[in-house]
C-alpha cells in the first residue's frame, strides 16, 4: 500500500499504532492536534491538523489509500465540546476521504455506542445503538454515516468498538473489557490488510474469560484475540464492590453508563488506575 | 396539558399541525425561523428563532410539558448546510426540554433515516438505521439521542418516520409512502395524548394498500389511519416508468436512496408535483 | 360434542361463558367452590369442587372431550395462598383431563405471564415469560405444563392470556387492554370448536386502537375481535396520571407491574371501577 | 404493456386468469399443453406447447414484458413424472424469459413448499422451506431459481403461494387456507401492475378469521383480500373429523402432509368436494 | 464473603461444591434432608432441615449474602412427590433469601427445562421452555421466579442448567452433556465470585467436541469449561444403539424426553453407569 | 456398521474420502462414472455408474446403512447439463436410499448453496437460500429434498456445505475458506459415526482465522476442524487484488458468486493454482 494516513497519532492508542502503521505502508501520514513527538519513524511524517477543520484535513488525503481515524476527544464533555472534534471531524475524515477516493476508513468506534446495553443481553454487533453519553453517540452518528458512505458512495469502513484499551486491565470490569495492545494492534493491522470489507463492524476486546460478549463480528477479517485479563482477577475482584443497583456494574459502558450526560466518565477510573484508558 | 412548544410552525406541516396542537393544550408557542404569520390562533403565541442558536430556543420550553419537534431544513444539503438546524437544532431541541423539564419530546423523524432498505425487506420500526442522505443521517442522530436522553434523564420521546405527506400523493411510490393530512394529525395527536411513551418509534404512513411496510409500530399509541391512496392508483401507475435497476423505485427512500449526497432529492419529485412534500 | 367442563364457573368470566358453551356440547359440567347459583341451563349440572383436591376434580372429567378451566383465585396473594388454587389446581386439572382421555384445555392464563413486558417492546406469542406477580408465575408454570402434556402425552391445550375483561373499560390503561365480553365469548369459542390445537398461545384482547400489541396470536383459531375500547377514550383520559416513572404505566401487567408480590394488584382498580375486572 | 404470456392457460386458474390478463397487455398468449379452446378473448392468441421442451417455450417469449407462470401438474406424483413440466418447465420458463429480455415472471408457486410447517407456528414468508411433496419440492426449486435469476440476471419474480384456490372453500381446513377467485386476480394483477418489484414472495390466501398465517407478505404489491370463508364455517366444522395425530389437521400443507411421497394428495379433497381444486 | 448457604449439601453435586465453597466465603452452613456427614470443613456448619418447609430453611439464611441452592429431588418422580422439595423448596429457598436481604440464589436448574428441544435445533439460553418431566417443569417455575424476584425484588439469581454430572461421561449421550466435577466447580464459584449479575441463565456442560449447543452463554461469569467427554468417545460410542425414531437420542434431555411422565428417567443410566447422575 | 456406500469415488475428495470411510464399515461400495482405480481398498468393490440412471445407482444400496453422496458435476455449467448427474442423481440416491432402508445420507451441498450472501451477513446455517450458479442451485434442491425425505419417511441426511476443499489454501478467498483434506475427513466421518442425526447442515471450513462464518452448526456432530489456513496469508495476501465493487470478493460463493450462470467457475481459480478445487 503505498500510503495510510492516521489520525489521533498523539493519542494514547495512536502512539501504539504508528509503528505497525508504518510497516503496512510505504508512506505513514500521521496527524493529531497536537505537535510532532519528538522522534519519527523512517517513513512517517507529521503534520499538526485541526479534525474539526475540513480545510486541514482535506490536503493529508491526497494520494492515500485507507485513513485510520483514532482521533477525537477521549471522554465524555458536553455536547458543544465534542461538536467539532467529534462529530464534525469525523465528517471531515470520511468527505475528505471521499473526495480523494480512499478505499477504507477504519474507525476507532467504542463500546459507548452500545453502551446501555446489559452485561447479559448477549449483545453483538447487529443490537441496535444505545449510546451511554454525548461521546458514544458520536460513534453512533459516525457508524451510520459509515455505512451510508459505502452504500451511496462505495468507500469502505471498518469501525472497530474498542472497549477498555490499556497496557494491563484496571479494575474489575477490566476483567470483561480489556483491550490489550497487542490485541489492538493485531485487530487494527486486519482491518487494513484485508483486502475488501465493505462496511462492518467488529467489538475491539481481548480474549478475556469474561467478556461480556461471546463474539466479537466480522470474521471475515480474522481477528483472533491473543491476550485475556484472566491472570489479573484475584488481585482485581479483590478491589471490586459489588452493587446490582449500579448501572455502571450491570451495562456494557461501564462507569459511561452511570455518569450524567455531559460529565466524564473517565475520572473515577484514572483516579484509580493513574493511566491512559481508551474506549 | 398547559403549554406545547411547536417548533417548524411555518413549514407545512407544522401549518397542518397549530390548530389540532393548539386544542390539546392551554398554550401552544408556535415557533420557526420564518416570521409570524398573518393570523394567529386564540391561545397561540409565534416567536421568531433560529434552532441552531441554544440561547434562541431554551427559553421557550420554560413551563411546557412538550415539545413537537419539525422544525428542520427538508430536503437533502450538503452536511455543512444541515448541521446547525437539522442536527444542533435537535440537541438544542432536547438539552433544552431536558433543562426544563418537559416531559416528552414528539420529533419529525423520517423515513430517510430507513431510506436504503429494500421495499420488500418487510422492515419494521426495529431495523437498523440506514440513511439515505446527510437528512436522514440527521434523523439517526436524533433518534438514538431521543433514547439517550431517555434513558439517561427519563425525557420521553416519540419518533414519528413520516413518509411522502401531502395533500394528496404525488407519484406512483406514493401509492405506498403517501401520509395523509388527517392521519399526520391524527398520528401527532396520539403521540401528544398518550399518557405515557418512554421511548418510542413509529413509522407515519397512510392506510395504504400499498405500503411497504406492514405495520407501523408503537401500538400503544393507538394509530389507526384512515386514508388510503389506492383512489389515485390508475393515475399515478399510468405515469410510472418502471426501472428495476432504479434504486429510487426499490428502496424505502425513493429518490433520496438515488440522489447523490448534499444533492436535494425533492428536485424532481417537486418538478412532478409542483407542491409541498415533506419526508 | 357430548360433554364439556368449566372451572371457575362463578367467577365474573365463567358466569359470561355458561351459557355459549352450553350451545357447543351436549352437556356442560360447571364447577367451582361456590354454591350453586339459583338457576341452571337446561343441559347444565353444576358441582361444588376445590380445584386443589384431585379426587374432587377428577370424576369431572369422566367422558368430557374438553375442559375449560377458568377456576382460580384472581388476584395476586402470598404464594402459599395461591399454591393450592393456582397451581396445584392447574396441574389437577390436566392430569385428570389426561387420565380421562380429553382432547383438550382451554385455559384462561393471562397478561400477568408477561407483566413486566414494556408497552412498547412489541410483544407477540413467542416473547418469553415475564411474570409479575406469584399470580402470573402460576400461569407461566401452567403453560409450560400444557405444552409438556401436549408434548408427551399428546393433550391439546390452548392458552388465553386474558388481558383486562369487564362489561366496560376501567380506566386509561384498559384502552388498550379491555377484552369485551363478546370478544371473551368469540375467543374461547372458537378455541372449543376449533378441530385441531395442538398447543397454542393467544392474547385475549378486544380490537382497540391502543392494543400493547400489534397481533393477537393464534390465527388458525380465526379469532377476530370486534370490540374497540376507543369510545370511552374521552373519559377515561381525562382521569389518567401520566408518570412514565410508574411501571404500572408502561408495563403490560399495569398495576401488577408495579404492586408488591404477594399484595392484591386489583384494590386500586376495583376501588377506581367498583366492578369485578378479570385478567 | 405490450404482451404477456400466460402458461397453464387451460387450467382451472389459467382460465380464471385470461380475461383480466387480457385486459393489462395489447397482446395476451396464451399457452398450454392442452389444446385451443373453443373461444379466444379478442387480443389472444393460444399455442399450444410442452413446458418440458425448452424449443417450444422460448419462442413465446419474443417481445414479451411478463410471463404469467401458471403451467404445472397440479398434484403429487412420482419425482420423475413431475420433472418434465414443473423442474425443467420452470427452468425453461425463467431461462426463455431472460433470453429474452422480459422484465418479470409471476409463478404460481404454493402453499405446499412450506406444508409441512405447523398451523400454529406463525409462519410468514421468511420461513425457511418446509416441502410436503415432489409437487412443493417443485416450488422450492423454483423459488430460489427466481432468487438467482434475479440476483445474477435481474430478471423480477413475484412468487404467489396459493393455498386452495376454488369457487368456494371445500373443507374445515378451508375455512383457513381459502383463496377466492376475486381475490387471485387481484393478487395476479397488483403482481402484473407494480412498477418494480425484484424478488418477492407473497401467500395467496384470502381474508379468512381463521388463515394459518397472520400476514401474506409482500406489502409494497398492496395485496388486499376482499374474501373470507367464513360464511361456510358452520356447514364445513360440521362435517370436520378432529384428529390431533393426523398430520393433515395440523400443518399448513393439509393433505400433502400426510399423503405418501409420489401418491395424490387431492384424492380425498376431489372425491369430497367433486371440484377443482389448485394449491 | 460473609457467610453462603448450600442446599443439598448431601447430593452428589453439593458433596461436590462444599469445599470449594468453604473457600469462597469466612462461613458455610451447609443443610441437607439428609443427617450431618461423619467430618465437616472447619468453616462449615450443618443444618439437618426439609426444602419444603419454611420455618426450617428461614433462619439459615440470616446473614448471608448467598445462597447456593442445589437440593431437590434429581428425578423424575409423580408430580406430587416434587411438589414439596423441587416447587416449594424452591420458592423458600427465593422468599427467605429475599427476606433476609441476601444478594444472590445460584440455582441449579438443569437441561430437562428444555429437554424437549432437539439436538440440533441450535438452542441456547434465549429458547424457550420445553420442559420434559415434571423435574424439568419445576426448573421452568424456579427460572421464572427466579427472574420475578430480581425484577420486582433486586434479588440476584444466576440459573445453571446442569446437563450430565458425573465423574466420568456415562454413555454416548454424555459425549455432548457431560459437566465433569472440575467444570461445576468453576461454573459455580465464577457465579458466586462475579460481583454483579443480575438476573442469568447459562448452561453447564464441559467442553465437549460434542456439545449440542454451540454457546453456554452468560458469557460475562467467565465460564471457560476445560474438560472434554471425547476421550471416551470410541468407548462409549461402540456400546450405542441408533434408532433415529427414539426421542431419547435426539432431544436434548435424553432418557427424561421419552420416559413417561411421572417414571423415573435415571433409571436406564444408573443401570448402565452404576453411579450417581445429576442433571 | 456393515455397509457405507460412496459416490463419486473417483473425485478428488472421494478419493481422499475412500480410506477412513473404508474404515468405519465392514464393507465399502465406491461408485463412480469413471473407471475403477488401479487398485482398491481391502473390503472396497467399484461399480462404474452413471448417478443420472436410476436403475444403476438402485441396486448398489442393497443391505447398506449409509451412503456417501460426493458425486455430482464439480463445476457451474448450464442446467441441461448439470440436470442428470447433479439434479436427477440426488434424487436417484435418495430414493434409492429410501427404498432399501438404508439410515442415512451424508451429502456433499456446498457454500454455492448459500453463496450470495456477503462476507459479513454474519451468515449461519438457518439463512435462507441464495444459490450462485445451477450448481448452487442443485445443492439448494437437494437439501430441500432430504429435509422432506427425513420429515416424511424418516431417512437421515446431513448436509454438509462444503467451502474450498484443497491440499493447500490457493488464493487470498481460501484464507478464509478453506477446508483441510483433514479436516474434511474429520467432518465426514464424524457425520457418519454419529449414532442419530435427523436432518442437519453443517458448514465445512477449517478452523481459519478469516474464516466468513463463525460457527460450523449442527454442534452435535462434534466437528472440530483442526488446520487454519493463516499460514499462507503472507504469500496469498501479496497476490490478492482488493476491489470492493467485485461480487467475487465480497460474497461467500467468491467467483461463482460473479461469473455468468452457465459457464465455469472454476476457470481463474484452477488457473491460477493448478490444482483441484471442489466446493
Amino acid at each position: 500500500m503505498k500510503k495510510i494516513v492516521l489520525t489521533g497519532a498523539a493519542g494514547a492508542l495512536g502512539t501504539v499504532l504508528r509503528e505497525p502503521l508504518s510497516r503496512s505502508a510505504d508512506e505513514l501520514v500521521s496527524t493529531d492536534i497536537a505537535a510532532q513527538p519528538e522522534s519519527l519513524l523512517p517513513n512517517e511524517t507529521w503534520v499538526q491538523a485541526d479534525l474539526a477543520k475540513f480545510d486541514e484535513i482535506e490536503p493529508l488525503m491526497k494520494g492515500a489509500e485507507m485513513v485510520v481515524h483514532f482521533g477525537a476527544v477521549v471522554d465524555e464533555k458536553p455536547f458543544p465540546e465534542l461538536l467539532g472534534p467529534n462529530y464534525v471531524g469525523a465528517y471531515n475524515v470520511w468527505e475528505a476521504a471521499s473526495q480523494h477516493g480512499l478505499r477504507r476508513v477504519v474507525y476507532a468506534s467504542s463500546v459507548h455506542a452500545v453502551g446501555l446495553w446489559e452485561n447479559n443481553a448477549d449483545v453483538d454487533v447487529t443490537a441496535h445503538h444505545r449510546p451511554d453519553t454525548f461521546y458514544g453517540l458520536a460513534k453512533c452518528f459516525a457508524e451510520d454515516m459509515g455505512r451510508m458512505y459505502w452504500e451511496k458512495r462505495g468507500l469502505e469502513a471498518v469501525c472497530l468498538r474498542i472497549f477498555s484499551c490499556t497496557p494491563e486491565p484496571q479494575n474489575a470490569r477490566a476483567l470483561g473489557t480489556w483491550l490489550s495492545y497487542g490485541d489492538l494492534t493485531q485487530l487494527v493491522t486486519r482491518a487494513v490488510e484485508t483486502p475488501t470489507t465493505g462496511f462492518a463492524v467488529a467489538f475491539g476486546v481481548s480474549n478475556n474469560d469474561r467478556s461480556p460478549i461471546k463474539d466479537h463480528g466480522a470474521h471475515f477479517l480474522g481477528y483472533r484475540p491473543r491476550d485475556n485479563a484472566e491472570d489479573w482477577a484475584e488481585t482485581l475482584l479483590a478491589k471490586a464492590q459489588p452493587d446490582p443497583t449500579d448501572l455502571a456494574q450491570m451495562r456494557l459502558g461501564g462507569p459511561f453508563a452511570s455518569v450524567a450526560l455531559g460529565e466524564s466518565g473517565m475520572a473515577g477510573i484514572r483516579a484509580l488506575s493513574g493511566g491512559d484508558e481508551e474506549e
